[in-house]
């Protein structure tokens, strides 16, 4: 029989929707066919996962993948589903995965080339899209630094479209810290900024973006914090060609990240 | 004595908020300080300008410009404030604006040499966002093509931060029109697709962005309409260095315009 919204396992799954849940068991919920192909392709990561019989039966593959793993299948209502989704067309499907976060360390030993820093980056939604955007120009790491999002957040879970799960994703309360842990393994820090004296443009053209590097972001509210813009190597402003006075998080990042990926080449 | 959310001028300005009113009128609503000032900027927009007290005392440069331009400045308590803004805080400002597209044949008079064509995307803050990074960018026109967003929406006139009152906005209803005008113009034109066999760092290699380019960019749900990618001169896709299934609009937009903007240095 199909589980219920009252059925205690789907009870238990939504309250990984507040981040008290998640913090304490691990767990974390991805909805919908992509997220939950993704999650699967990761071993150990999901631990459970939820679908209506229509959303099953329309993605064999991914209920196979998953008793093949041993992970656990149930058949949701479409009622127990909507409690369980955040999203009003989740498309019948919900895993519970396990945080897949990597210790700093850990993902400075695979070398990256091309890292991510969200410092203070609040807003959920700038925060996967931000992780998106640095999977597609090739980064190795996205570290969430300082008081950011939580990466598990649904909204970063659904804006990441799937590159939670593709790259090194860490936790670091001390963005300073990072900032000293990323130069000792060889990397150049550029923190972005509107106001910084190094124009993105002079540093491809002067080589500056050949190299292995992080790139530190900041709220689109408040920016980055006065001692990480310090820390940096360099001050980086994306040009202004035009007559607005900024970019948003989301543009400059992929300029920022897609001027590394391409001086990389 | 201030204007409350009852007074017929609130009354009249608040049905702005609804698309059908804007058109019927020709006539918008732009919150807050900084597009207020933006507005202003444009002779002959603002019609008129409602206010807080404390928002009119906070920024005094802003009731002297109307004042100058004898646009009625009124006061109105926090709740007709409240009636006419969209946002839980607006800053205590709210502008009706004319609106100010211009015709295709004026903005092709000005030989812009970047162009953004919004075509059929319905996401206002998509659209918004887009705006601004083109302006960013130097793009001189973006242009609202086929079933696209109203540009006077209230969420598209915030996402874009301004850029609506710098750039030539047109509305064209029919997109293989617009690419015809843009090619008799002399400008190249590049349909953004995920599948397209132009990768755009190849096309930056082989000096393909140093001419006036128009850059095409469709839904993130459906793309662009066949007849336009069929239209265009390249179908350029965006590389995606990582294992990031694609990018989205406001980040593949951001890398596109400004691989141009860098090109035509």
């Amino acid at each position: 029989m199909a589980f219920t919204p009252r059925t205690p396992r789907v009870v238990a799954a939504r309250r990984l929707q507040r981040r008290r849940d998640r913090d304490a068991t691990g767990r974390f919920l991805a909805e919908g066919p992509q997220a939950v192909r993704e999650a699967l392709a990761r071993p150990g990561v999901v631990t459970e996962l939820f679908g209506t019989p229509t959303a099953l039966d329309r993605h064999p593959e991914l209920a196979a993948a998953a008793a093949h793993a041993d992970v656990p299948v149930s058949e949701v209502t479409d009622d127990g589903l909507a409690a369980l989704a955040e999203t009003v067309a989740p498309q019948g499907l919900v895993a519970v995965c396990r945080h897949l976060d990597v210790s700093l360390e850990q993902a400075l030993s695979g070398a990256p080339r091309l890292v991510a820093v969200l410092a203070e980056i609040r807003d959920p939604g700038n925060a996967g899209t931000v992780l998106r955007t640095a999977d597609a120009a090739g980064a190795g790491a996205v570290i969430f630094a300082g008081d950011a999002v939580d990466p598990y957040n649904g909204k970063c879970v659904r804006a990441s479209a799937g590159s939670l799960f593709h790259v090194d994703v860490v936790r670091a309360p001390d963005p300073v810290t990072v900032v000293d842990a990323l130069r000792a393994a060889g990397l150049s820090i550029f923190a972005t900024t509107g106001y910084g004296d190094s124009d993105l443009d002079d540093m491809t053209d002067y080589g500056r973006l050949v190299g292995p590097t992080a790139w530190l972001f900041g709220s689109e509210a408040h920016g980055l914090p006065e001692e990480l813009t310090a820390a940096a190597d360099a001050r980086v402003r994306v040009p202004l060609y035009g007559r607005a006075e900024s970019l948003n998080l989301a543009a400059a990042a992929a300029v920022c990240l897609y001027a590394s990926a391409r001086a990389q080449r």
